[in-house]
C-alpha cells in the first residue's frame, strides 16, 4: 500500500454534541415526530397491553414472544435474581451512603467478574448474559438498597413476574395489583429509546470488543448524569422544595430568575412532546389518589402548566415518573436505578447489534492548541 | 414556539465508526500527519526528556511545570497513593482470577463512592479529584495484584517518583534505574491521544454532567476491549504462541491464511507509522539484552519484517510495549492497566474541557426495522 494516497485531512465541520450526526443503522426503536416504537409497534399500545418481560423480548429477539417463548424468558431472568453470595460481600464493603448509580457501575463490572460467559462477544454467549444482567441489575439495586439499611437481601418469588420481583425485593412484602402495574409501565416506557447517550455510551465499549458487562457499566455512568436519567431524581428534588401546589409560581419565578434549569422538561429528540409522558401523568394521579398523596400530582400539574404556558416546552419521561415513583415509596435516589433496570434491556438489544456490525467509534477533534513548542529544561521555565 | 418547524428529518448519511466525524474542539493532543504532541509539543521530546509528572502537569494546565509546581503536584500524587481501607476490602471480595481491567473500571466506581469531591463537577472539585484519582488507579491496579497472589499492598515510597512507585507497589521492590525508564517512557508514551475510543467514552458520560470517576470507569471499560487497550495483552500472547524465532514464518503464514488479525500493526489514524513505537522498540531491545531474553525482542522484529514486507503496515505502539513489559516482569493482564493508568491523565484533560464547554453527545440512528406493527394478544401470535 505505498502507493496510498495520504491520510485525508478532515474538513473543519465540528458537530458539537454528535447533533444531527447519524452514527448508526437500528432496528431496535424508532422516534419519528412524537413517535416513539420498539420494533415498530407505538409504545401506547405496548405500555397499555405489555408486561416488561414481552417487552425484553421484544427488544432482543424483534418479536413478541409466544407462550412458551416467555415462559422460557420468565424462567431465565427468575433464576438469575439471586447475586453471587461474593456480590453481596462486595456490596457490604460500599459505604451506606454511596450513590446506588455508583454501586450499579461498579456492580455491573464486579458481576462481570464472576460470569462463567464474561470474556466471550459470540451471540450465543452474549444472549445467556443478557438475561443474567437485566436480573441481576435488579437485584443490585434492591439488595444495595437493603443493604445499606441493615438488612438482608429478600428472595425473588417464582409466582410474581419481573415488576413484582423489583418491588418484592426491594421491600421485603410482595406489591399490590396498582403497584405491580405502575412498575411494569415505567419498566416497559423507559426500555428503549434510539441512541441516547446512555446507549451510545454503551456501543463504545462494545465497538473495541470490549464484552457486554464492560459496556453495560460504561452505560450506566452515562444514565448517572442530570442531563439524562438523572433528571427524575431532580425532579423529585424540585417538587419536596416546592412543597405545596400554592408555592408553585413563586419557585418558578425564582428559579427562572436564576436563570435555572427546570428539570423534566423539553428533549434533545422530542420538540413538541414526549409520548411517554402522559402514561407516567395517568400514572402518578391514580397513584396519588390511591396513597392519600394527590399533592405531589397536584404540584406537577400546576408546574406544567405554569411551564408550558405559550411555550412548546412540554415535560418529558422524567417529569411524572419522579411523582409516581414517590408514592410507589421509591426513595428519590433509586429513581434512575430504576430508569437503568429498564433501560438495560434496551442497552443490551444495542450491543447485540453492534457487536453484529462492528465498527470501532473513534472521532477526530480540531486541534486548538499550540503547535510550535518544545521542550524546556525546568530550570529555565 | 409552537410557529416552529416540525423536527428536521435527519438526512440518511450514516457516518458508521464516527470515521472522519469532528465531535470537538480539542487543544490538548495534536495528530498531524505521523506527528503526535500533547500541547504542541512533539512526543519525542517528552519522551526523551520528561517524567510523566510532567507531562500530567503539561496535559491538565497546559504547561510544563515549573519546579514549585512540579513539586507540588508530586506531593499531590504521593499522598493520594495509599488506597482507602473499605476500597481494599471491596478488591478482597474480588475473584482471584478476575480480568485486572474489571477490577479497575470496579474500583474507579468504588473510588467515587469514597472521594469526597465526587459529586460536584466543579474545576477545582475536579482538579483535587484529578489528581487522586490518577495516583489510585495505578495503587488499584498494583493492589490488586498484590491481593490476588496473597500478599498484601505496599506502601508507595516518598522518595521515588510516580513511576518508580508503580513498580514498588506493584512488586515490593526499589526499581533499578533502567526499569523506572522504561515505565516512565511507557506512561508518557500513552498519556493522550486525541479522540481515541475510550478518551471518546470518558467524554459520553461527562456530557450528561455524570462526574469524573464515573467518565473514568466508562472509559477504562472502553480501552479494555483487542480493538484498543487490550491490543498489547494479545500480542504479548501471540509472542508466547510462537515461542521461538525460527517459528515466526509458519506462525504467520498460518494466521494469515486462517485470516485472523495480527495485533499490533495498523491504526485508525496512523496510516504510515506510529510515532510513539520507535521509542518503545528501542526500550524493548535494551531490557531484553540487560535481562538476558532477547529472544522477545528478535521475535517481535522477525515479526515486523515479515508483516510489513511490501506493505505499509506498521507496527502501532502496542507491538513493542508486549515485549518491553515482558522484560520488565509485568504479567500480561497488566499489560492494558499499565496503559490505563497512563492514560487516566489524558482522560481527565479531556474531561476537564467537557465540563467547561459541554455539549450532550447523542447523536441519531438510522431507523432499518419495522414502520407498521402492532401489538398483538399473546394467544395469536
Amino acid at each position: 500500500m505505498t502507493g496510498a494516497p495520504p491520510s485525508p485531512t478532515p474538513k473543519p465541520e465540528v458537530r458539537s454534541g454528535l447533533v444531527g450526526v447519524i452514527s448508526h443503522r437500528s432496528s431496535i426503536s424508532s422516534i419519528i415526530g412524537a413517535t416513539l416504537t420498539y420494533r415498530g409497534i407505538n409504545i401506547d399500545e405496548l405500555t397499555e397491553n405489555g408486561t416488561f418481560e414481552e417487552i425484553v423480548h421484544l427488544l432482543w429477539e424483534g418479536s413478541l414472544p409466544r407462550q412458551p417463548e416467555l415462559d422460557a424468558l420468565k424462567a431465565e431472568l427468575q433464576s438469575a435474581f439471586p447475586l453471587p453470595g461474593a456480590v453481596i460481600d462486595s456490596l457490604r464493603t460500599f459505604p451506606q451512603d454511596a450513590d446506588p448509580m455508583r454501586v450499579l457501575q461498579a456492580g455491573m463490572s464486579i458481576l462481570g467478574m464472576h460470569d462463567p460467559d464474561a470474556a466471550s462477544n459470540a451471540p450465543a454467549d452474549n444472549r445467556r448474559k443478557a438475561a443474567r444482567a437485566t436480573a441481576q441489575l435488579t437485584a443490585l439495586t434492591c439488595a444495595y438498597h437493603r443493604v445499606r439499611k441493615g438488612n438482608d437481601p429478600v428472595d425473588p418469588s417464582p409466582a410474581l413476574g419481573f415488576a413484582g420481583n423489583f418491588f418484592l425485593q426491594l421491600n421485603g412484602r410482595e406489591p399490590d395489583a396498582i403497584e405491580t402495574e405502575a412498575i411494569d409501565k415505567a419498566l416497559i416506557l423507559h426500555a428503549d429509546h434510539e441512541l441516547n447517550a446512555a446507549t451510545f455510551s454503551g456501543r463504545v465499549p462494545s465497538s473495541t470488543l470490549s464484552d457486554l458487562h464492560s459496556a453495560l457499566a460504561s452505560a450506566i455512568g452515562t444514565l448517572k448524569g442530570p442531563l439524562h436519567g438523572g433528571a427524575n431524581r431532580a425532579v423529585m428534588e424540585a417538587l419536596e422544595e416546592i412543597g405545596s401546589v400554592d408555592k408553585v409560581e413563586a419557585w418558578l419565578e425564582q428559579k427562572l430568575a436564576a436563570k435555572e434549569k427546570i428539570m423534566g422538561f423539553g428533549h434533545r429528540v422530542y420538540k413538541h412532546g414526549d409520548p411517554r409522558a402522559k402514561h407516567l401523568k395517568l400514572m402518578s394521579k391514580k397513584l396519588g389518589e390511591l396513597t392519600g398523596q394527590p399533592h405531589w400530582y397536584a404540584i406537577s400539574e400546576t408546574l406544567e402548566a405554569l411551564v408550558t404556558a405559550g411555550k412548546d416546552f412540554p415535560p418529558n419521561v422524567d417529569f411524572y415518573s419522579a411523582s409516581t415513583y414517590y408514592c410507589l415509596g421509591l426513595p428519590p435516589d433509586l429513581y434512575t436505578p430504576l430508569f437503568a433496570c429498564s433501560r438495560a434491556a434496551g442497552w443490551i438489544a444495542h450491543l447485540f447489534e453492534q457487536y453484529a456490525d462492528n465498527a470501532l467509534i473513534r472521532p477526530r477533534a480540531l486541534y486548538t492548541g499550540p503547535t510550535e513548542a518544545h521542550w524546556v529544561p525546568i530550570d529555565q521555565r
